[in-house]
């Protein structure tokens, strides 16, 4: 057992948590993994330095540590591990932006929505997007490579990752990259550690890129009585122009949003779209009037356009509130499988397939301009039956998902949950070129052990 | 010595060249270096087994590799190394576009320029556009994270790759990624590999991501009778929109391009900027109207706009004609150094009194939006003391741009060339984790050795 003394004293007071009540919260993310260990201690880490003095020491005596976020994470990347540290970056939560070269420096533990105010102060946009960018950290953000709405036209966290410091196993801090957009010095580490669940190193400062403050969205709302028509609907849109946001609910996400938004939406309907196009000005509305033509075409029940952004935002937020709104039917288990976007009809008709040989409840609710959807699989935890039956289905979902040649995670990360099918979608080779890299920047493994590889 | 027969034997007919006056047309790229070596052959692969078969001989023979596009790096990232190998990719030509997921799956000999062609036949845009995108390889362009004139608004080759296929020292072909704009499954390998300058494997196919045609451009072109005048009219125009180009060129630069080009640029000026605006529809022309107001606030001497598309492009030839124009006066030593945009001024300010302090002449041209300068020093080979100072000032010019924050390389990579001022500008922990990741992907060192690291 190790000694805990050393590492209370490397840190400043309060730093390092060892109450149990304490521990009990740091456990889980919000995967709620089964397997969940107890760690050691928590340390709330303060500054790189915190970050360096605790990986120094926990490098040294082979402690495992488990870099946590907001733990809002949906993949167990955040699970602790018995005997191990959980290494929480929630108070460095400074930022500073320079509206001159349209940068943020910002550290990991402050919140998605908090990034994107802070820079509105300035007239800028940071774009990423999840679902659940009011709870979820900007250092998460950039360990999953996490997505979103806008995705579809601005792309994902990569994308605006200029550089960060992060640190190493060991405990050393480097800096990679920097503001400068364009930068071919070296390797490119930056975007290594982007979307490496902190199984590399643990990220205490991002420099990220900003866009100028979003225009004023169209939105386009449609309803479709099939699957067939709302993915035609889809693959019509995407091929003509790139809206700022495609999303995709069906029948139950429709129903469950409903029941709890009274917003009117067409409990009938197979599937609905929410479509946005953000281009300048009346290009907007031209856009807009080009995708509910599209829609139409496509056969939809009801096509509803609106140039009002309070409008539309509302239907987005019915959108986001789609996860919550399904689990008040049940607990879920909450899949992130993309495909190739040809390919969104065959994922959906095959989910579909799934649930029913599965007998188990399955709503799909989609990032459907990329081919990114969410299957909500709902259970009953105290029915071991009816579980065991979730996640054979939630494994047959990603085994479609390789099928179709697309990817288990879109947005998410691999984390506990997902580990035991990546070999399936990357081949043996690149699981070798993966953990060839892990040890030679992890050589005694102590970051993250048990997640992604 | 090796034995080629066995390596003749593994490859089609006709893949390796020992000829000497054949082997010659591959010792340097453009950079000319001067310490390059004779290769052993040339292989000239035609597919992934023939680069996996080479990759393969020379790993177990210890033999290096130097991976080759089409000779145009700026570096020397392609630099033959004697009794070692030169792989070139220029066999290597495919290309197949996917107009429904907007990719295109394409080989690495492919030229930029065939790329941006075959996908504008589909109405698609592959927007990176280094300035020589008629003569270098999209895998040239991947191994160096090129870059070009639309990066202001475009971002950088990293941007557009979802995947790729990469043969590793060992020979082991790997997928990676694939046309899928969201994917959080493991770790982020496929952008490692971008801008590796063949150092950790050698890339057989790239998926690249592609958008809708670029809208019709307008053009502002304005002259200065200041640096300083010119610098200012750049932070204004970035600071309230995004240009799809913003070009500098010096006063050098504007006196060369006239003197071939006959196009009536203002002689006398000290500075001139090209921009352009790809907004859609009129929105174009406002933001041209916009730069034009705030090149006039700046104090520019003449501003010019154009909506005709045809005389836009002819300001951007001449612009992209720099180059050549300043290598009429005498042989260059071409920099690429870059700082956030803030300290663009200073740089360039910085530049003029190295040149001043080491008697040569530099033009200094740049992407001026992103803080990417091509600082061109002109010299005289046969002149041993101008060229020590000409090699003196190309040093001075990577060390300013470290001290102001910058990179010693924008676009072009650091090959050779550029090798000795990696360390100060990273710093010796990034150089140490570099090493550590070489190490993991190339144990034996064969691919592109005495290259960046």
């Amino acid at each position: 057992m190790v000694d805990l003394h050393d590492l209370i004293d490397l840190l400043p007071d309060g730093a390092v948590l060892t109450d149990p009540d304490l521990l009990a919260g740091y456990r889980h993310d919000w995967a709620r993994d089964p397997g969940a260990g107890t760690p050691l201690a928590v340390v709330r880490a303060t500054s790189t330095a915190d970050v360096g003095a605790t990986l120094r020491w926990a490098d040294e005596h082979r402690v495992p540590v488990v870099p946590r976020g907001a733990g809002s994470g949906l993949s167990g990347g955040a699970t602790a591990v018995d005997g191990g540290i959980v290494l929480s970056t929630e108070r460095m939560r400074a930022i500073t932006v320079d509206p001159v070269t349209r940068t943020a420096v910002v550290q990991p533990g402050l919140l998605n929505v908090e990034v994107k105010r802070a820079v509105a102060e300035h007239g800028l946009w940071y774009p990423p997007d999840p679902s659940s960018f009011e709870i979820c950290s900007i250092g998460g953000n950039a360990a999953t490579n996490a997505g979103g709405l806008c995705c579809v036209k601005y792309g994902v966290t990569t994308d605006y990752v200029l550089g960060m410091e992060v640190v190493l196993a060991d405990g050393t801090a480097v800096r990679l990259g920097g503001p400068r957009l364009k930068d071919s010095a070296g390797l490119s580490l930056t975007k290594l550690f982007v979307g490496s669940e902190g199984t590399l190193g643990v990220i205490t400062e991002l420099t990220l890129r900003l866009l100028p403050a979003q225009p004023r969205q169209s939105t386009v709302v449609a309803t479709f009585a099939s699957l067939a028509a709302a993915t035609e609907a889809i693959l019509a849109i995407t091929g003509m122009l790139r809206p700022s946001m495609l999303e995709f609910m069906d029948s139950v996400a429709i129903n469950a949003v409903e029941d709890e938004m009274r917003m009117g939406l067409d409990r009938s309907a197979a599937a609905l779209l929410v479509a946005r196009s953000d281009a300048p000005g009346e290009f907007a509305a031209r856009e807009a009037e080009l995708m509910v033509g599209a829609c139409e075409k496509a056969g939809a029940s009801e096509v509803f356009h609106t140039e009002d952004p309070d409008e539309g935002e509302a239907f987005t937020a019915a959108r986001r509130f789609a996860i919550p709104a399904v689990e008040r039917i049940g607990p879920l288990l909450l899949e992130d499988v993309g495909v190739p976007l040809p390919r969104l009809g065959d994922l959906i008709t095959g989910i579909a397939a799934i649930a029913r040989r599965n007998d188990v409840l399955v709503s799909v609710i989609a990032h459907a301009g990329d081919g990114n959807t969410h299957p909500l699989i709902v259970h009953d935890p105290t029915d071991a039956a009816n579980t065991e039956r979730a996640h054979r289905a939630f494994g047959e979902i990603m085994d479609l998902a390789i099928e179709l040649g697309g990817t288990i995670t879109g947005e998410h990360g691999v984390g506990r949950l997902k580990k035991a099918w990546l070999p399936a979608q990357v081949g043996p080779e690149v699981m070798a070129l993966t953990q060839r890299v892990k040890d030679a920047l992890d050589p005694h493994g102590i970051l993250n052990p048990g997640a992604v590889i």
